[in-house]
């Protein structure tokens, strides 16, 4: 198909490319932190910048918070519209000092790129870019690409949520790219068929006036610290499975092909113990790891806080106490009513004399799952195996791009998810980072798979 | 006895004793706080001049950790030995921003000064000490006065207890006075006829070898942010009674008379829990509030932290969770057997694939109980009645002066609580104060007390 070798050309511009990225780096866009909001500006102007010199047509898409980098390539008539879709914004970077180099000073060591959006998703969505590059640099993307990167993927896609509907026209599309997906394993092309949705909530717990002496008040005024406790305790029986009532009613079961395939990617125990640190002990017994991670709903606490933590002791009972959590949710779910469930269940069990409230909430959205059977997915699976000399695994993904589900239903298009994330990349901790080997591969599927379109 | 008025006295150095006591705030001696080691220092050194210049011959005494201020004044033969005990340090002061005036710049605002110590103990103390000067200036202190105040109060008064044997001969006395307690309400002068022991630890559960995605691992790797909750939600029964096997096993049962005298000292729920914010609601529902305070065990969180905290959100399973806890004991619990119970409980309870230890623990001391029938006590309560114009009232305080029973032990002598502090002083919180009204109440307390012995 193509007149030229894609490994070639990479080869021969690795350095700028390599380059360009670690420019990509350096900005802090960390959507979550209003501090960042300057930051996360810059870097999409730097995109659209990017963007109008490699051959696209550019410009921001404003919406009620942080704005869309809008970019079109015209195709030749005939030719299937592809939609592409990233984000520029990165997760926040704390703990900082466990940080080897700084998170927005892009480091090479070992073949790897390190920084905050090494991967997610600034390396995986660059890689499609240069891949794009390529392929109008040798007048050989046929068909209309059109471009949507948002600035709030972290952060429950708040701006480009909402003006979806608006944006109708402009992002209509047969098919849709995303980028932001693993490898089951290294070296081995993967087609997510299924993603997670998402809620979120932050909750408080209130009753002291202030911080009082545990000494004086130990044993008789509620404590929101172990009340807190209590309440997150609360949200899990003891066999791991989740005690929220009515949140399991709705799930769709997923069909036994879909098991199989699920579980043939199953991890093995004793590396993915290594690796993560933890065995996959959590959750409900009666499910396998990646059936429990593929197709059933978690609760998971991201955070809680409250009273000291400084060094020594300080005797006090606190006067609030906050745990951020989310929940992954699966086909079946209605992400509104499970967060509302959610929240139900945290209020019946709030003790006496504290006050509960939520601090913040938001959707994200659904879990969704992909057509086995579709010709874009054989496809897709035929431009892997010609690439990579190895047959793609299928693979039911925990994570969420909530905004995925939402583009797909906008667009008319359908979802193709595929990426090169693997465990090691550390995405959302400290040291985050990308081989350039996985952005090689990115960049040569890219290639391939735009080119036959 | 005095041929002088102390009312009269008081009010004509009023202000030189503030700006005093003022002076002796400014040093942000934090023993918890390694940062704040030459504070503390500064603060001992700063009280042996002021002891020397008021009549009395002061020095430090090393321990391991920080110097405890000792200071004596001779009195005639046959009189008795007081021991006066007190602390100059202080404790934290976060959350800072909640401070209305800096915690370590002593502001007068309605009668009252504002500072971290104001009145815990740095207030008390002072006021104490400016009884003894007015005796010593008048030819009036007859008693041999030895004073002991140590550096550690906060946190586990580390250095004086592993010091108290080899100081045996120079801190023995009759009487031991401490005035680090507080009044049942104001204006009424309150004998503490018991303190709780207390043990302290912080514990930890680290898993995952760094924060991981919460959605690539939410339902499959065990969550220590979770899971401490859960441990700490263990700690009690739904009853609000502790739920470690053997923690109430060896309390000693106050007697009946104990138990009116305590229970006559009832808070107002309405008052109290305007005062507090929370109701007295939590602990053993088969006790009163007086009597869970001062006759039962509690276990108390005084912090609990694990993952993100910052604004928005962040999608994470946090590598470690970590808790501070306090327990506090009474009589018949053995602290050293307590603390290890509770800790084989939190062990116990650890979950499948996470590790537990136990970062900090210390001992503070047994809790105690006095002799209502004691001599000491009655002469104490007809100098109350006689300085103030009431009867006094009999108090099982919660809090723990742990070394007081130790001091006791070592010194021979029998202690006497008569503390002036109140709920409103927000002892161990934001905005600490002290009123000078109370200030007043231990200084006259203090200049009688000393002219009857």
């Amino acid at each position: 198909m193509t007149d030229f070798d894609p490994k070639d050309f990479f080869a021969k511009n690795e350095q700028r490319f390599i380059d360009e990225w670690k420019e990509f780096l350096t900005f802090p866009s960390i959507s979550a932190d209003p501090a960042h909001e300057q930051d996360c500006l810059n870097c999409a102007s730097w995109l659209v910048k990017h963007l109008d010199k490699i051959g696209f047509s550019s410009r921001l898409l404003e919406t009620s918070s942080k704005p869309v980098v809008f970019a079109e390539h015209k195709g030749k008539p005939g030719k299937p519209v592809v939609l592409f879709y990233g984000h520029y914004d990165v997760q926040p970077v704390d703990p900082l000092n466990e940080w080897q180099s700084p998170p927005f000073q892009p480091a090479f060591r070992n073949g790897r790129i390190y920084a905050r959006g090494a991967e997610d998703n600034k390396g995986q969505l660059f890689a499609a870019l240069k891949a794009m590059e390529t392929l109008i640099s040798h007048n050989k993307l046929n068909c209309t690409v059109k471009i949507a990167i948002e600035g709030e993927e972290e952060y429950g896609s708040r701006g480009i949520s909402k003006s979806l509907e608006k944006w109708k026209d402009i992002l209509k599309a047969d098919i849709l790219m995303a980028c932001d997906t693993s490898m089951s394993k290294i070296d081995t092309p993967t087609i997510i068929m299924g993603l997670r949705g998402i809620v979120s909530l932050e909750v408080q717990l209130t009753g002291p006036i202030h911080d009082i002496h545990s000494g004086m008040y130990g044993g008789i005024a509620p404590n929101p610290a172990a009340e807190m406790a209590k309440l997150i305790a609360s949200l899990h029986n003891p066999d791991g499975s989740i005690a929220v009532a009515g949140m399991y009613d709705s799930v769709t079961e997923p069909s036994p092909r879909e098991k199989a395939l699920a579980n043939s990617c199953s991890p093995d125990i004793n590396s993915y113990t290594q690796k993560i640190g933890v065995p996959p002990v959590a959750g409900e017994k009666r499910f396998t790891p990646p059936e429990r991670v593929g197709f059933r709903p978690s609760i998971d606490i991201n955070g809680i806080h409250s009273g000291y933590g400084g060094p020594g002791g300080k005797t006090i009972i606190p006067s609030r106490a906050i745990a951020k959590i989310t929940s992954r949710l699966v086909p079946g779910q209605d992400p509104a009513l499970c967060l509302e469930t959610i929240i139900r269940h945290l209020e019946k069990y709030t003790p006496a004399g504290l006050n509960f409230s939520v601090t913040e909430k938001s959707i994200g959205g659904p879990g969704f799952r992909l057509n086995l059977d579709s010709p874009l997915v054989k496809k897709a699976g035929k431009v892997l195996k010609n690439t990579f000399g190895k047959e793609p695994m299928f693979m039911w993904e925990g994570a969420s791009i909530p905004i995925v589900a939402e583009l797909a239903r906008i667009s008319g298009a359908e979802p193709l998810l595929i990426g090169f994330g693997l465990d090691d990349d550390k995405i959302h901790a400290p040291n985050e980072s990308f081989s350039i080997e996985q952005f090689r591969m990115g960049y040569l599927y890219s290639v391939s798979m735009l080119s036959e379109l």
